[in-house]
């Protein structure tokens, strides 16, 4: 399968974080975007297959986390381990941050926390649609942006 | 009202380009994301008011091209005028190239032809979920990323 979808990288990387219950999991998504600007929305697409999945469909909530080019080793434990049997945040060595209505990752320069008005699936993935009800910016930094495989430029 | 959305900035420029029985028009956008990979499917997001939106409405497809460092004037043309009273192809002096459900443009580095499976309005935009049902590469090129305003970095 030609992986058409190359054509629009590369494309900035975030970390999404859920929790449901007891469970939470960290993982790394490029397909995440603007939807409105007022009210704030934003979409993020995630294979069914995924742990985070199952948690934001819980949920109905999930944090969007801004990831810095020093926090390049835990992007890429969060995408090669599932949430199902590692602890992210003890793995990665990140700070929990609790927020309104899930965990946000407190190293991350910024993170949008989302509460989901919508869940809808586009072929092979879900989309999660949500409104913006907390931003957090704790510091600037440059974004890491992936270009394909294991491989991200810093921008 | 915060723009929380250039949080996830730079993103890159792709212009949108549609036709509905004799009217065309072509605009930037940078909310166009992949939101499948088997079959691959895409989505863009785009205000309700845009002359651009009521011609993929009414046709049912669009095609994302995408812009290169040396379109950086058309895409700010494209992005100030509305095709309601300026045709953009004459404007930009780009040429027109026919696919297989709407037009294309010819200068762009690759375009991606999409018909039009869902539309649903998010906020102040309204977001159309295509299928891929053409692509064509012609040549490499860098992008344009919009980091505000009208400022772009060539990435």
């Amino acid at each position: 399968m030609e992986k058409i979808y190359h054509l629009l990288y590369p494309m900035r990387v975030v970390l999404i974080s859920a929790r449901d219950g007891g469970k939470e999991s960290i993982m790394p998504a490029a397909w995440c975007f603007p939807l409105s600007f007022d009210p704030p929305m934003f979409g993020v697409a995630i294979a069914k297959k995924r742990f985070t999945y199952s948690l934001i469909h819980k949920s109905k909530a999930f944090a969007i986390n801004l990831a810095s080019p020093d926090m390049r080793g835990g992007v890429a434990l969060c995408g090669s381990k599932s949430g199902k049997d590692t602890d992210k945040f003890a793995a990665t060595g990140w700070k929990r941050e609790e927020g309104k209505r899930t965990v946000m990752i407190a190293d991350a320069p910024a993170s949008i926390e989302c509460e989901v008005e919508r869940e809808m699936e586009t072929g092979d993935h879900v989309v999660f649609i949500g409104k913006a009800i907390n931003v957090v910016r704790r510091r600037e930094a440059k974004g890491l942006y992936h270009t394909g495989g294991t491989e991200f430029v810093e921008i």
